[in-house]
């Protein structure tokens, strides 16, 4: 997630780099094109370049919309999983909290499940940007539980998958009654959800097409622009259309960067962050004694 | 699904081929026109192909939106098609675990709901695509079920009322308790209601009317378009009205394709690939052990 | 709902025939009065076209949205429907299948049930388009229910009513344990909402001074674009703007068709076509004999 | 609610009369302005006027969709109150059909909750329109709980908390199971959400600074339209700009009005007509013999 | 929240200041430049500014709409927590109504329930907007809860925490029953959605880079309007441009303020007057003695 300060103008101009350069360089041409045939090249209508430029900006800003929507769905997903991780836990405490405070190998399966949760964001988290889902894990579940994760495809899923095993276990030990494992066993599968519904966005590619049009509308409309530039203001065209072909393929990028929010880029949806968050909220609720301080930013962003 | 490279040009070329070509027609037609009777046509003002421009880019842009949002919709729903089996086992897998765990006439029907359900959704995907929904269900449904099957109309709903007899009859044999066989069951029904979301997209034909006057609204802006530029810019109207008229038609075209997620196209909902991944994670749950390989993209496409 | 082909252009045209009638009177009106007073009439900028040009466009699109909303949610609320039918049916097989399959009196209960939701998303269709909510429903209920039904105001509903007595005296039977009782008696709550969810869209009037600016903006633009027109292109005029307006009213017709679905128009929602889907499959479910075919369009149109 | 008809121009005229007025007054002075120092006033570029057009438009038409949202949400929550009005009856009088049929005592508290039902959708809507709350509630609820009202701030909560203790000693008296009691408390906290949700729309004001510089851009559009048009048509201006005013003054207070549907005016939420649309139902239902008429519009609306 | 009237200029005027005052000093250099270099500049054509000036009216439209959204949805989740509250204190009262009523343990336990959570919801209003979220607390809770919160980091949480463990003691002592208890910590899991809802919004970055080009963008078009004007309209342009800039700088400000609504500004969601409604509830429910009134205003906005 980019912070509201501090981004560094490098890291905004990389991403359009490329493409404004190209414009410059048609940009350029057209004007020395224009010097040396003077009358061939046809008075192009204002009006054409007018058309074109409200098409390819409806566009841009549906897209745009359209990426923020995906890009606010992922943070939604990641504050429900913060929500059910904390309800997981105030539910656990609180219904085994009587009868059962005493026996310890009851507060052992509820602390493990405690920490399992921890080390379930933080793989999820890394699963989705394709990084090791199994990496720091050690330090929240024990060795046989990391071994059995080895060859299973989806690392969370098997996490998940445990914490059930536990909860009915609870269960069969009468730590928890029917109603009261139906209820937590219920947050558990939100947090399948939870875990299916960032898959779906991390996996879904954003329609194809749609994103090659947008790109060649915006060509089309540059080199259109151009050509009645050329005729009105001559060499003044090349700092005008710069800024112009900018400004649009920033709002181009921007729209496609915040459209797949795990791609471990900076403006990603800051899962490591929320993990740590969770880590805080459940550590301090099992009394652990290591409790981190939260995640600082990376500079202009957090992760 | 499109992938967001390798899209063959020839494959977005095919699907606008026939209008740009009509658009060539008459735009050459327009410029012969104006050189046999020079003065009989009247100077259309740029200002109209302005207005209609503006209107049938805005219309435009909201038809993708709704297309893009009907796409997005069958997405989700197959999304919710992962989270309930992932659901659906876990449950039975937690809930049957400690008593009935030796029994194996209990292990075998919660094996047969298992292979039943990556058999349900193969078969959903392939009833949605108009293709025979009984096919390769032989992998996953002994022939029994599959002989019962034959003379119904809706396939996957057959399945559901196995999984509905089976879940009942775990319960009757005191493997599920009620508030176990409430969820399981719900489960289920989560899963009839996702089914019949994807048949409701599939069934419901976009308001024709408003696709058929898009498509005339491009038509008369390209006329009137056509009129202005011919006056403006003679012979080089060819070259700009056909990048022009190709912009619009991809628009069109791309909105229509998507608006139709279930069709056995490449924009499809890849709903095999998904069905796929639900079959590895069920078997890596039930300890199967001919665990199958993601599904691969075929080219520049993943069905 | 309207196929996607076959429409005949008498259709389309009825729609709007009277307001691009009037629009050709005065547009020829305008050329007359041209004609007459050639200098008195002032020179409207092209300009004041364009902006109004701009803002009936943009309230017609997002009208448009909204109406496309209103008609899909309309088409999601039957969708649920279907859902709820078959998960009724379900629910009610599986819970009952054991012990009381043999029972005879239990088993009529359900298939009474059974039928008598058909005839509910029957009579919910019909009483949705103001047609007598008790036709034809002699098929599926008794006598005696068709006698109580005559002086309740809302049919439906009572139908809900009887379904909400059965499942009760299910329970007092002890057919269905409580946990069971209250599953299926949620989903005759969720076809309760349903129900007023339909008559909600169906009783309320879209905002009506919004429509009728609507219609007094495309007139205003129409009229100045006249205007401009008439000074431009002169007898040209006549043809332009009628094709310009029979696309405006065009798009604000269509808005005004899907905005209610139940009006027993063309464009309606298929309320019979699902209500027919729906009885096949609870007829499958149930092993009736008599099972129909599903419902064929009506030429261009499926009601 | 404004019905589709019989709207009278007046009604619509006199939203609009002092702005049209202003914006007259200013066009009559910009054109005595242009009598008198012919050349010292600029010739304001048409292409400013468009753009500040464009824009005006585009937030217009946005504000009038954020406003049209809030008015079906209003409609949306009233239909709730619809759904679960019937729902708490139609759950009431299945479960404690059987056993306590003929305990009047038992009958007498069902009765008496549903007449309460009445009571509190007219009171709700009465407050929301800061209408006397209390008013006709004597016809549906005893003196003594009319009483025990009076020093209560919210009415309709102190109503649903009788409610939910009637439903209690339903539970303690055996006449309702555990499951039902909590199905029909979950009904009754339905009706608290959706009560909270009118009075959030009723105390939300719309985003103040939002309003004020639409009334601003308004006006700054029709000052840079009226310097364009008395340059190009002279005396014309004056009709052509009040009627291109009174268009863009219609769309604005049409938002403005839709955007607060609890304010006693003709374009509210029908919560009048509603609540007896429950009152005949809930009504029928417990076979009352006095049921009553369905709500007639008045004039042109129904409140 | 601003409320509809009295809102003074001063406020309006100073949140756009600076960036006026920056238009104002480049178009009187404009001016002065073109003074003295009278045929160097390029006659800008005014379809450019048209086209970014669309442009930009299309981006901060949308940017405004998504900014209203996360106010609303700010405004939704407080919404859920008045309504959740007055749930929470409906079911205590009403499930423990019978039995305990006169154990005085018992109805101790759930009026200290029904003061933290007026304290919660003061708790949360605070840490949203950074002030001390323990201030004022100790009028609703005890010293030794006070104390243990002391070294939470998250307080709320810490509250709901307290909240859970009541509600199992509840159980425990056979206040509540199995399925009334689920219903109750149900309601508390509610809260702490509401919470973490209310947390994303405060601590999800709106994507900085699309801020920073739509500012960067209305730049631009004030700059390529400026050359536009200053060919056309000379010394007028000055007033024009600043009120146009105004305009287009008021829209982005409004979007910039409502998309934060936690921050101790006028635009807040009201939380404190929230927490206050709450506050008059819970203590009317429980017939405490010293019921506050309701928040007033601040002179022009609500707290």
């Amino acid at each position: 997630m980019l912070l509201s300060h501090n981004i560094p103008f490098r890291y905004i101009f990389r991403k359009i780099r490329v493409d404004v350069l190209r414009v410059l360089l048609f940009s350029i041409s057209f004007h020395i094109l224009k010097l040396v045939l003077t009358d061939a090249l046809p008075p192009v209508p204002s009006g054409l370049a007018s058309v074109l430029g409200t098409g390819i900006s409806l566009l841009l800003a549906f897209n745009l919309n359209q990426s923020y929507e995906r890009w606010w769905e992922a943070r939604i997903i990641w504050g429900a999983i913060v929500n059910d991780s904390r309800a997981l836990m105030l539910e656990l405490k609180a219904f085994i909290a009587s009868a059962d405070a005493q026996k310890p190998h009851i507060q052992a399966v509820v602390r493990s499940i405690g920490l399992r949760q921890i080390a379930w964001c933080y793989s999820l988290g890394q699963s989705l940007r394709k990084q090791n889902p199994l990496e720091h894990l050690e330090e929240f579940i024990p060795a046989q539980e990391l071994a059995h994760l080895q060859d299973k495809m989806n690392k969370p899923l098997a996490l998940l998958e445990l914490h059930m095993q536990d909860v009915n276990w609870l269960y069969q030990e009468q730590a928890l009654n029917q109603m009261q494992q139906t209820q937590v066993s219920g947050t558990v599968t939100r947090l399948v959800d939870s875990m299916g519904k960032a898959e779906r966005i991390n996996t879904t590619v954003f329609p194809a097409t749609y994103s090659m049009f947008i790109h060649f509308f915006i060509y089309l409309f540059l080199v259109i622009l151009s050509f009645t530039l050329v005729e009105a203001i001559g060499v003044y065209e090349i700092p005008v259309l710069t800024a112009v072909a900018s400004t649009f393929f920033l709002v181009e990028k921007t729209a496609r960067h915040i459209q797949d929010p795990f791609m471990n880029k900076p403006t990603d949806t800051p899962v490591t962050a929320i993990a740590r968050t969770i880590e805080i909220n459940i550590k301090q609720m099992l009394g652990e004694p290591n409790v981190p301080e939260p995640a600082q930013p990376d500079g202009y962003f957090l992760m």
